[in-house]
């Protein structure tokens, strides 16, 4: 009988195995995926493409068992050679090339120059081509950083106490109600998509106290913008026992300090590659909704049109005055209006026409939703009536309040988002693996 | 101007500080949910339901500055008291209660005896009433478990040099085809759900060379059994450069024995509370797929109906067989038939009629799928031509290939069943938070 015991040792070997300073001068076996050939007559340049970044092999005729033109871009090579310590080569070090063998080849050259610093291809273009325009080394670093991110958020959340969740997103009513909802039939019963877990994990208050979910919601929006998408992932949490909605933005505080610092930490060659200045997170401002409007109106003359929501013009000059007056690229902007917040979200007793609510602005760009929500049964049946809504679809959410649930709240964050406005992109497109829009459906 | 500088202190004490040697005699404030009240007469038990565990509370009349009666069952409340040390309690200790504050209580008494070690309410009413069933300390544990499995999985995959993806559930068209897929409506547009991330995960290989998932996946599968889900969260890897498809298994290996040592230390409590013996992952035998079939016919006499698939009482014993001969809760099944497994799938060199692919049993049952797969160009395209498929809807897949893929492979691992077979339930809907099947859309 055979048996497995573990993962197999294997002899070929890491980038990271071979910047230890003991490699030099080894025979060492590598595989990889033939980034670029650059040929300059004599030797020539085989680049190979890594998980952890590229490693440069120079191919001398004299030295190699084989022909360069026996290996071609694209192809999936496994190198053996000796390493050698090289200051100029993207990693420091090179592999003189002794053997090749190939493990498989492509059946067409590449339509896009995906070893290119930067490819110059439209959007359209790399959305088309994602399969492959992924393989360029600064598209992939944009997917390693959102890695990071949710590592980030998960790791200080387990820390802090929360277990995480799988709630389904097949459901028969919405959350959050309203004309957004994809809807879909379910052995002939109509059914929908879940727009967010909102109701899910705030009945999971009751059980686990703290909770968090890192999942896809579907919003059936029609708006195309460089903001929406139609299928996103959100980074959700929800706490129990909470004194105000302080905790909330205290808990994000911490969250989003643990991303910076795991970026800092693991993620450096992707941060290096993007050029990305991981922003401060240690004093986060925070200011009333009414107070931000008022305080951008005063400084760059904007006149109030709305005193009721954000305009996304707005948002970005909250962020840059937060940016100019304190040096901070993340505010939380508080108490929002209640008839712009959903029924659960718990009026401020001191106005019930604001609520103890909160958006978080990354550069301009909301990328938290979050705040108190109602835990009382009573009072949040009375919110239900005034809203002239009905119970129904909710009964089991009611049903977690009417045996008892503590004070809470919790956000969403929307990790392409968040992605995007740190690697500095305008498009949320740009930070998506496989984005859905009006238009997109694939791939 | 307010800022925020990270996660707030509290005064109130989790089980955990409670625990240190230095609090005993301490005045200490707890949060909590009050599970049950036992009314003893002169004295009652408080006992509090926290995210750790349950804390028993003391009530003396000439101790404390209230009333019992003014404390219901299932209100969430602040208690202050003194630490005392007690064996006998659930978590060796207990607080001889000064004075409470109700933090919100509930509208009704609750309608099954959440307290109760075990509530003795049919599968139906448990998820008819999943917000609250799962306040039982037994039902929550079992989420606390599947929670370890997920930690286990991402967590080894991670230091393996994994990528986490986000690959989007909605579709033009499905990866494997078939009847049990979703459909909806997008924009006027035919779009269904992910039965898998297959496509995707493979596409990624050729980024990242290593990729995992842990995400929703859809199926509309009619037939209704203690085994299947309509929706469940699938744990999901893709490796590159492989010499073979035993790499996948040995990775398997290495993600089932850092479940198992996480679940041996950070879930020993849950692991206590419902009396799970972690399953011994060191060796895991494996086994041909025709082999285990006539070593199981032998054994137990039973004739091979069926030579191409495996019916589940096979399932089950060859999961005996293994447990009976090699002590070993797991085995490896290899080599399936060409014709059960998707035209993706890497016909055995030495004989097409079987495929370089797997499953894994877990106490007799499939809990595992996975395989090598075809990764050159050419191959795929002549096995989609000799199944009779049409390319429609796997363009960008094979665009993958077209462009070069190293040899990969990979698996699923449904999670709901990998964590009923370690717990020991026997239907998957007791380890699903929210299960959906034929009939159940809610809650």
């Amino acid at each position: 009988m055979k048996f497995l015991t573990g993962v197999l040792q294997k002899e070929t070997r890491e980038l990271t195995d071979l910047l230890e300073p003991e490699m030099e001068g080894a025979l060492v076996t590598v595989n990889g995926a033939v980034h670029t050939i650059r040929d300059m007559g004599p030797i020539a340049f085989v680049i190979l493409r890594k998980r952890e970044g590229l490693l440069q092999c120079v191919y001398e005729p004299e030295e190699a068992d084989f022909l360069l033109k026996d290996v071609k871009e694209a192809a999936a090579v496994e190198v053996s050679g000796i390493l050698t310590l090289s200051p100029k080569a993207p990693s420091g070090v090179e592999i003189r090339m002794k053997s090749v063998k190939i493990l498989s080849e492509p059946a067409e050259p590449m339509p896009i120059p995906v070893s290119k610093w930067k490819m110059n291809v439209s959007l359209e273009t790399n959305l088309d081509l994602r399969p492959i325009s992924l393989r360029n080394i600064r598209e992939r670093a944009k997917f390693r950083i959102q890695e990071g991110i949710v590592r980030g958020f998960r790791e200080f959340l387990t820390l802090q106490g929360f277990t995480e969740i799988h709630t389904p997103k097949i459901g028969s009513k919405g959350a959050e109600g309203g004309a957004n909802i994809f809807k879909l039939d379910y052995f002939h019963r109509p059914a929908v998509l879940a727009q967010s877990p909102q109701f899910y994990k705030q009945m999971m208050v009751g059980v686990f106290d703290r909770v968090f979910e890192t999942a896809p919601v579907f919003r059936a929006e029609k708006h195309n913008t460089k903001r929406h998408l139609n299928e996103y992932t959100s980074l959700d949490f929800e706490m129990g026992y909470i004194d105000g909605f302080e905790d909330i933005m205290a808990m994000e505080t911490g969250v989003l300090q643990n991303i910076m610092r795991l970026l800092g930490k693991e993620y450096q060659r992707e941060c290096g590659l993007l050029e990305i200045e991981l922003p401060g997170t240690d004093n986060i401002p925070c200011v009333r909704f009414d107070e931000a409007k008022r305080l951008v109106s005063e400084k760059y003359g904007r006149p109030i049109r709305n005193p009721y929501d954000l305009e996304p013009e707005e948002e970005m000059l909250i962020g840059r005055y937060f940016r100019e007056e304190y040096g901070s690229d993340f505010v939380f902007v508080t108490h929002y209006p209640a008839k712009k917040r959903p029924f659960y979200a718990m009026e401020d007793p001191e106005d019930p026409t604001f609520t103890l609510s909160f958006d978080c602005l990354f550069k301009g760009m909301e990328i938290t939703t979050g705040g108190q929500r109602i835990h009382d049964y009573h009072m949040l049946m009375e919110k239900i009536r005034r809203r002239g809504m009905t119970e129904e679809g909710m009964e089991h959410y009611l049903m977690a309040f009417r045996y008892g649930m503590p004070p809470h709240g919790g956000l969403g964050i929307g990790l392409e988002r968040l992605t995007m406005k740190l690697i500095g992109e305008d498009n949320v497109r740009e930070t998506t693996l496989f984005p859905r829009d009006l238009n997109r459906l694939e791939p």
